[in-house]
């Protein structure tokens, strides 16, 4: 098994408060958008992101948890900590909630974490060295 | 903010049995272990995918849902249901419990599932179609 991963899958409360945040407040393109059931978005040149709506999820995998923060993280690295304050103020703009403003990090780097409406965490981060710097846009 | 992921971090129980199923198992090479704390694993050309410990991780993003099957799936998608079988055989070999044997599913493509050791589902899945091909390796 390669490692490399296709599609990220969360599963959400309500797909068009997915859409009225991704694509009406962040501006993101949809790559697909079936009312009620799924919105897909590109997050990578081989990668998609898929907001699931719970029931149609449930039906495929079963019972997932819910009631409190999910136990992922998702960071969107930037070259540095303006960068950083920059996007946390269009998260805010959007209607994020900002759930830790940004400040320095224990390991070493700069981040601020949003929150989308089903409590999914974006970290917005900026990473430096070899690893945080290996993601950035060539 | 760009429409891109940088890292994918999930709460783990114990590094370490990460580390045995991803490394040892599956065979795949880390980017980053620090024993206990965090194991990273490119999964993608410009991501990472990072288990880092629950204490750690509540440390700085604060208490997260446990306790059953995390509300996220990570797809792993090629070209034929050929394929398909032949990973999940793979995890299977390297101890994942597959939780749903590959078959054809409504959405129209062909997916079967495993857990990691802390329930995380990975989808194998053959996806037919525009946005199902255009994640495949180039």
């Amino acid at each position: 098994m390669d490692q490399r991963l296709s599609f990220l899958t969360l599963v959400v409360a309500d797909v068009e408060a997915s859409s009225r945040f991704y694509v009406d407040g962040l501006g993101w393109t949809p790559e697909l958008h079936v009312a009620g059931e799924v919105l897909m978005l590109r997050i990578g040149e081989r990668l998609i992101l898929s907001l699931w709506a719970r029931d149609a999820a449930e039906h495929e995998i079963g019972p997932v948890m819910s009631g409190g923060t999910p136990p992922v993280t998702l960071a969107h690295n930037l070259a540095t900590e303006a960068e950083v304050d920059a996007v946390i103020a269009e998260a805010r703009e959007a209607g994020a909630e900002i759930v830790a403003e940004p400040r320095a990090r224990e390991w070493g780097g700069y981040s601020g974490y949003f929150a989308d409406p089903d409590g999914y965490r974006w970290e917005i981060a900026c990473n430096p060295g070899p690893i945080g710097e290996s993601v950035l846009p060539g």
